[in-house]
């Protein structure tokens, strides 16, 4: 086999018809930011599970297995980085691991596995065989995407303070051996991050902000007192060394699908192999790469959130403003989980859920524009541990 | 169900892992239009089958049955314009139809169907059974973009001659009550080609061309003399009058894929619809979607041809000159049948094949920014049949 092309990405995520998520959210993005990538499905579903209703197929073990088959026959399995994410099944996750040790033989092969199993809130949404073979996996990756429920199920340790995180992080490159860990975000007190000196969103990002402020502002504002604001932190492990960065988010209320996926496709599109690093990059490879897969996934959400309140006027979307109390009667807007109980205005039609799902899909193809610029970046902050330990050592981070 | 959204495609196409055929060869273009792409696989193959090896699984008739149902179910089957390409399967085939029937109910939806079913030179490449199904589909069609040897099966006549051409055309329009022909290419002899005053390439595409002429410049050269020209025709039958117009492209020599299912996706991109088209169109809307759709295609060629040269360097791509007799020695290119039938210039390695496709597989991501451009559109002339047949009378234009 002889180098791989650098621009060929290989993804193995699921597929659904109509929205972005899965190989949906990646491939566009990527494909923007120039690279050849290969696609293979490991679901055809009409759309997310987020409706409430989705109707399809899997693609199965025997059926991957023949893909990957064809590929290598025709020396196309030459990839330069390698992305997966949803797999459902444990028999299909041990054909695709199969697969990532045999790519992985080539040097330098960059690969990007996001443990797709769960979320806070939700649990477990796939079966629980697959976690054992995630853990094997792991083991051979380059960088990992877990969110909070992930990281915890995969360090087995339960992530409460700064030094439960530190160690949570610690036991997945040490147990693994993973170099990189991007942890998506996990909900800590606005306390702790002023604390930890993490800076405000970037002036491309606030930018977009309306200068006045509708009663829905509150929905995407960065979030004051004790109230909680989502926390993105990537860590690389350096001969048993971790650097530590940090980045605070906007909290926007209500659900969007995909989001991960976005993220984690584009980590791995701005992530620069080392042989490719220039002395003056900012960041350190994999701060460097979330910096810009976050600028890019928060503008994104952003303008999808405005897009979705825009349609708002007709009731498919309306976001839960951020602080609680008595807020004036005219920006009392209801949760989804409210509306979604409420007797529907129009009894003839019953599909406010999938309507709103719908407004929410993530604006990849409208703000193409974005994806290929790039920017500033998203600005953070490097995590002093000891200090970081110290000062949180009495606030409890996470009440899950 | 509400007006459209005029940014929605459905696209119904093949899906490959590796390459650019089916809905590879049309989403991404489509994306780089704007356009919000719903994206239903009909197969997912590791690659296309012209390297000669293929492996993967067909989307069968009850899967395809559960995706449009839940895509029904969401409310999400709202689509302004829809793309059938291959569909393997007469049962497969009469699914997609239904709901095509469906969907079509919608006032204003443009649907362009690509029949795919064969090819001249390599004939039927899908079960007969499917024809009457198409030929059933076509009554509901906008735009139908058959190639010589599809145009020929749904019509029943023999394209020889010009009047012939127009018979076949006029079939097409009548039988089914098709609105829209694009016919993708057709072999003439340049002095036809000449008497009918079709235009040269635009200078947007000469300028690709290299000032000198290396031996393969012959490759992407204009005919001359008795040679053959590839030309298009784009036909539309208002009030049983047709309106047709006539480009010609450039030969290129060797075997490139997907190339039809690009052009059938960029004619449905740059079609506008009748409440959209301004008195200042150059050309009537087929004929402009035509004209933008061939520049982008032939560029695209043009740039893979170009690429795959480089490559050549390797022996992996090499195309025959278009021109006969002895040529000098240094410019004696074998064909791509002589190269696959030589032996191997390195015995440990029999991929030739495989190679020589992937370089030639179309370079969409590489070159979308040329996709968004546009551009000034591909030359054409409007056929003034009476003329054309009188002057062609004892001119054979096919001898297939």
């Amino acid at each position: 086999m002889g180098v791989p092309d650098p621009t060929r990405i290989l993804s193995i995520q699921s597929h659904v018809v109509s929205g972005y998520v899965g190989n949906r959210a990646a491939t566009f993005p990527l494909q923007m930011l120039g690279y050849d990538v290969d696609v293979i499905n490991t679901v055809q579903f009409s759309n997310h599970t987020g409706y409430g209703y989705t109707n399809g197929c899997k693609t199965t073990a025997d059926e991957l297995t023949a893909i990957f088959e064809g590929l290598r026959t025709n020396g196309l399995a030459d990839y330069s980085r390698v992305l997966t994410g949803y797999i459902p099944g444990a028999d299909a996750l041990g054909v695709v691991g199969n697969e990532m040790r045999r790519l992985m033989e080539s040097k330098g092969v960059v690969y990007l596995l996001d443990p797709v199993m769960g979320d806070i809130g939700k649990g477990l949404y796939v079966s629980s065989d697959v976690i054992p073979v995630y853990k094997d996996l792991l083991k051979i990756a380059t960088i990992i995407t877990p969110n909070q429920f992930e990281a915890e199920l995969l360090s087995d340790v339960k992530i409460t303070t700064m030094s439960t995180l530190c160690d949570a992080l610690t036991a997945l490159h040490t147990t693994y051996g993973v170099k990189h860990v991007a942890l998506s975000s996990i909900p800590l007190p606005v306390s702790l991050v002023s604390t930890l000196g993490v800076p405000p969103p970037p002036t491309s990002y606030t930018r977009l902000l309306p200068e006045s402020h509708p009663p829905w502002y509150d929905a995407v504002g960065v979030a004051e007192g004790n109230e909680e604001v989502l926390v993105c932190f990537s860590s690389t492990c350096t001969n048993g060394e971790l650097e530590t960065y940090a980045f605070a988010l906007p909290t926007i209320r209500g659900y969007f699908s995909g989001v991960g996926d976005l993220f984690s496709a584009l980590v791995l599109g701005h992530y620069l192999r080392p042989d490719n690093v220039s002395s003056d990059l900012p960041l350190p490879p994999l701060a460097f790469a979330v910096s810009r897969a976050l600028l890019t996934v928060q503008q994104i959400l952003l303008r999808t959130h405005m897009f979705s309140l825009n349609v708002a006027g007709s009731g498919t979307a309306t976001p839960k403003p951020l602080r609680e109390g008595t807020p004036p009667a005219d920006s009392i807007i209801p949760s989804d989980t409210e509306l979604d109980n409420a007797p529907p205005l129009n009894p003839s039609d019953p599909k406010r859920r999938a309507r709103r799902m719908r407004v929410r899909e993530m604006r990849v193809v409208q703000e193409r524009a974005l994806i290929a610029d790039g920017g500033e970046g998203w600005p953070c902050v490097r995590v002093d541990w000891e200090t970081a330990k110290l000062r949180s050592a009495h606030t409890s981070i996470s009440e899950t």
